[in-house]
């Protein structure tokens, strides 16, 4: 097509999980929250829902920003707001990360090298060991800057706190993100160590523990610095990406500490249940925590087409390393109960 | 700042009209509808307000784009759709213009030469004549792509369709992209043109014509090629840059045709009227297809800060050439008549 630029010829675009919309799917693909947002968020979108709509938002995002630095007990302009943790994650590349090589590991989000291709950002993958872990020692005195999620995706795996802060202090000239999508269920965030590691930047979403993937919010914490230079890129590029409603449900959703609280230990509840059935059933499991687990399955694709046909979306990767894996999100008891049961007839029990 | 990219550091971010939450003010400086959005928007929206805000949206946003696509007799794969038209050009920079020089007038929407800073775009501008017209002739047979509102902001004139035809028709080589953000107070969309034109990209928005700034929804119409660029590009961005809200919002928005028609109708007698009082009253205007106006005032800055102090916004460019000039948003009879009447005050008539 001769009016593409160079580059949008080259891309290859991420693919996200299906979206099917058929009645009585049970949809455990995607990583989404299986409880309905806080009632609160509702609420407080009913409240915008009037002549209001007719004008920009805040470019600013002032009040949601203030919330997520209440619960976090640091400062707004530690924060910055994008549409959804992608958006966030893009303007982190364009920003950071163009000048010098990036490093993540080889089994990851899918989405880092589809930025690198945007972005022509130049990186290199280190791998994971036999257990599916990040070796801390493979990340220290790199020379270039580093991405990866905490824990990481799709294999569930969690970091401790102590060695996010040894890649850290090993990297005083490089930026490390630790992309946090999947913290709240289970991990620590590194968020208490912003204030000694100005080469920190963390990134969260409200789309996994805050169920809102429906309404793309995601956010960056770190040195003021940092955030200052987000916002020049995302001012450079749309200056409101976070519409009135977005913002309100966002604060809303911030604001109500019992809801996410107690949502997000069913989750885990869920999690630890669905793993043991699963391994009684004698399946490999890596241990999760995150709100999906990576499990091992004898012809995975198989298993994959053949929930799906019961109307059981799971996520299959069919690439090298993961294509014996089946990533399965986690969702309400009685969801998780007929996944299984699912599983007991396709396997012959 | 030592993380930052080489680009970030250069970069001379865009300042969107200031955004007061002032009770009692009246806002005429970002041009939004002074009407609120149609009633059935409102209703639509509080129909998605419910557990399905968890689920991602559709990526695709097909609802949206066939809503476009029959209000304007297309097909869907004519249509883009993105996070407010903001984010639909970006994408527009990105995807086409970054291989060769870019053309665009000296007077025009300002987020131009931003993004060609962000996207390290090579551009030109094209002086407008004395009336502060384009002159189609200086953009026939160029050596790079072109784009230009229309009508121009924030001047308010608008370009004949002829005119655009005989660009489009002397650029073969070039993409050309036309700025419809205002085109429904008074010009003729370029959508007819598209078949003829596989150079022809067109951009609207919802955030003035449909009442719905607060909500950020832009499109881009054109050859399914072009469309297909566009996508490539959004894909290796952010997967689902409208929320399900904003998706329906939209859709309502374009079928309520009645709603639109009665609002933009109200906008332009009102414009008229503004128009006419203030001739009376000696002032030099620009003739405008769009839903503000550019007047020239004797010392404008101090008459920005005059009317602000009374509570009535307006956009005043502190830049060579536009800084006699005073931009006015039309909002509705009530406050272009308070507007008058300050105006008057101040004048000391």
């Amino acid at each position: 097509m001769k009016y593409w630029s160079k580059i949008t010829k080259t891309l290859t675009p991420y693919v996200p999980g299906e979206q099917l919309n058929e009645p009585g799917i049970i949809k455990l693909n995607t990583n989404e929250n299986p409880f309905p947002p806080s009632p609160k968020v509702i609420e407080k979108i009913k409240k915008c829902l009037g002549s209001e709509l007719k004008k920009y938002p805040d470019p600013e995002s002032t009040e949601l920003r203030n919330s997520i630095a209440d619960f976090y007990e640091i400062e707004k302009d530690n924060v910055f707001v994008g549409n959804g943790s992608d958006e966030v994650l893009a303007h982190v590349f364009m920003a950071f990360f163009k000048d010098k090589k990036l490093y993540f590991p080889d089994i990851t989000y899918s989405f880092y090298p589809v930025y690198c291709g945007l972005y022509e950002i130049n990186y290199q993958t280190i791998s994971l060991n036999k257990k599916f872990e990040m070796e801390t020692k493979e990340y220290l005195n790199l020379d270039g800057n580093i991405i990866f999620p905490n824990p990481n995706a799709p294999t569930g795996i969690g970091m401790e706190l102590d060695a996010i802060e040894k890649i850290l202090k090993n990297n005083p000239g490089n930026l490390v993100v630790v992309d946090e999508a999947y913290i709240d269920f289970g991990g620590k965030s590194a968020v208490e160590l912003i204030d000694n590691y100005k080469n920190l930047l963390i990134v969260q979403t409200f789309s996994k523990s805050r169920s809102l993937a429906g309404m793309r919010i995601g956010f960056a914490i770190g040195d003021e610095k940092l955030i200052e230079g987000l916002i020049r890129v995302k001012d450079s590029f749309n200056s409101y990406p976070l519409d009135r409603l977005a913002q309100a449900a966002g604060k809303a959703a911030m604001e109500d500490r019992d809801y996410f609280e107690y949502t997000r230990d069913e989750i885990i509840k869920n999690r630890e249940w669905t793993i043991s059935e699963l391994r009684m059933r004698g399946m490999e499991l890596l241990p999760s925590k995150a709100n999906f687990i990576f499990v091992r399955v004898k012809d995975a694709e198989n298993m994959y087409r053949e929930l799906k046909a019961r109307k059981i979306l799971v996520r299959y990767f069919k690439k090298p390393l993961m294509d014996s894996y089946l990533r399965i999100s986690i969702g309400t008891k009685e969801e998780m109960g007929k996944l299984i049961k699912n599983i007991d007839q396709i396997m012959g029990v």
